[in-house]
């Protein structure tokens, strides 16, 4: 991957050295893409486990002191704090340092820091690229974390850049960059709108979430015994971590709703065939399903 | 475990050799449960494969030639099937014969077998016990039998048998005897009234089935690159074969229309927390869920 090959970082800064903070930590080492990887936590036991694990060399409790040393700086923290930790410290970033993050909603959070990049003024050449890499897990913490995590995984990065690169040159380097960035790390790119990203999620990950939770919800302690394995797999998701979910899922409140509506239309029909004890339409919704199904594994 | 130990059948037939019912022939020859395992099935091929993995003995294509020479029987065909073919054998079954299967709905097949038994006269000692091992899959066939399928899983025994024994003497020989084939099977045995097991597989099962499958009818083609492992995992059931679950759903229609209501309070709840932006709701939903979920794993 010429690209990707071509890509080095003198400093890495990873802010949240979690799964998939980790994770970045340990494939950027293994793939020799970074010469000092720095890790930022506020819990000194998680620090001290990634730098065991050898997924950074450094560790700091302040946010500002390791994104400043930062060429390339990757927020892994709840996506509703990140944009405010990227505005609180990219005032005093290196000029040409490339800001980008790992949340999983990007449409506020890109337009939050666009807000506030207009407000200030970052040295020349910083920029903020959203990114996505879709290899969550409900697992949490750096004990989790794979060199391999990303590999063949997709990452969503998001364009337009923050700040918008003057007219004439392009989406900017920052872009180019990010892109790059998660493809020496194993991913495959998806450039996409933040909007349509934010929409996408929340038919493919948000509401998959949501409805695991309410289908955990509508199960009482008595039917345990019963709840077999494709119970356990269809609602694995809902052992996520509340607070991360609480967060992702107001951060992209429309969109969940809105496919929520969108999810309700589908349940109407099984309704409807059911009600009517109509087999022939019971068989064409359920083998629709399949078929989309059956073509993820392909 | 001494009743599976004491078990011992001359000769076990299976109708229907598929993922199940292979799985029941291998388990079976493995713990020497059965002296002769005799299978039956429409496709010629499915029964070769079934001779070819060692599942069966000898294979047949007519039912009633392999069931009137087994002390047991196991039905393992679709569950809309399956009351049919156990009325249409009976009345020709050796005295003592136990008749089960491996059926996913049980109130209207035990009820239509009960309607049958009571209208013909079955020989001394023929009963009918309606069984569920909560060890489906979404794949099929007979390649895919594993002999530890039922190793720890669970299976739903119902009571009371078909024909209810006479007074006095308990529950009958008939569930005894299911229960401890299910066991020697591997398998742990809870005994359940039919509508029960109905209800509460509605929760576990069926309605989570219906839910994966809508999701992925919300899903457009083109959002199949950002459906990643949460989606698969809550979506992977979708991928069963349309008219097995289709029978499915109509058996168990009432109480996947009660279990859709019961869903849909549920969903609700997050409605309503979401379209508050009720920070503190949702985290509290959210915990209740993962909590229920977590203690699936322990």
């Amino acid at each position: 991957m010429a690209i990707a090959a071509g890509m080095k970082i003198q400093t890495l800064t990873i802010v949240g050295v979690g799964l998939i903070g980790g994770s970045i930590g340990l494939a950027a080492k293994q793939r020799n893409l970074a010469k000092r990887v720095l890790g930022v936590g506020h819990r000194r036991v998680s620090l001290e486990q990634a730098l065991t694990r050898g997924a950074v060399d450094e560790v700091f409790l302040n946010i500002s002191e390791a994104v400043h040393q930062a060429d390339v700086a990757v927020f892994c923290t709840p996506v509703d704090l990140i944009a405010e930790q990227i505005l609180a410290v990219a005032p005093g970033c290196k000029p040409g340092t490339l800001l980008t993050d790992a949340g999983s909603t990007k449409a506020a959070l890109v337009q939050s820091v666009a807000d506030g990049f207009a407000k200030m003024k970052p040295a020349e050449g910083v920029a903020f690229v959203g990114s996505h890499p879709l290899a969550g897990s409900e697992k949490r913490g750096v004990k989790y974390a794979d060199p391999n995590l990303f590999e063949s995984r997709v990452t969503v990065v998001t364009s337009p850049p923050v700040p918008l690169p003057e007219s004439g040159r392009g989406l900017g380097e920052g872009l180019d960059r990010a892109v790059a960035f998660w493809k020496a790390l194993g991913s495959k790119v998806l450039v996409m709108d933040p909007d349509e990203h934010d929409k996408a999620l929340a038919l493919t990950s948000h509401l998959p979430h949501l409805v695991a939770a309410a289908l955990v919800g509508a199960l009482t302690p008595d039917l345990v015994p019963l709840a077999a394995t494709g119970f356990r797999d269809t609602t694995r998701v809902a052992a996520g971590d509340p607070t991360l979910w609480t967060g992702i899922l107001l951060q992209n409140r429309e969109a969940v709703l809105s496919g929520m509506d969108h999810l309700g239309v589908h349940l109407d029909q099984f309704r409807r065939a059911l009600m009517a004890s109509d087999r022939i339409a019971l068989d064409q919704l359920l083998g629709q399903a399949k078929r989309l199904r059956d073509s993820l594994d392909q």
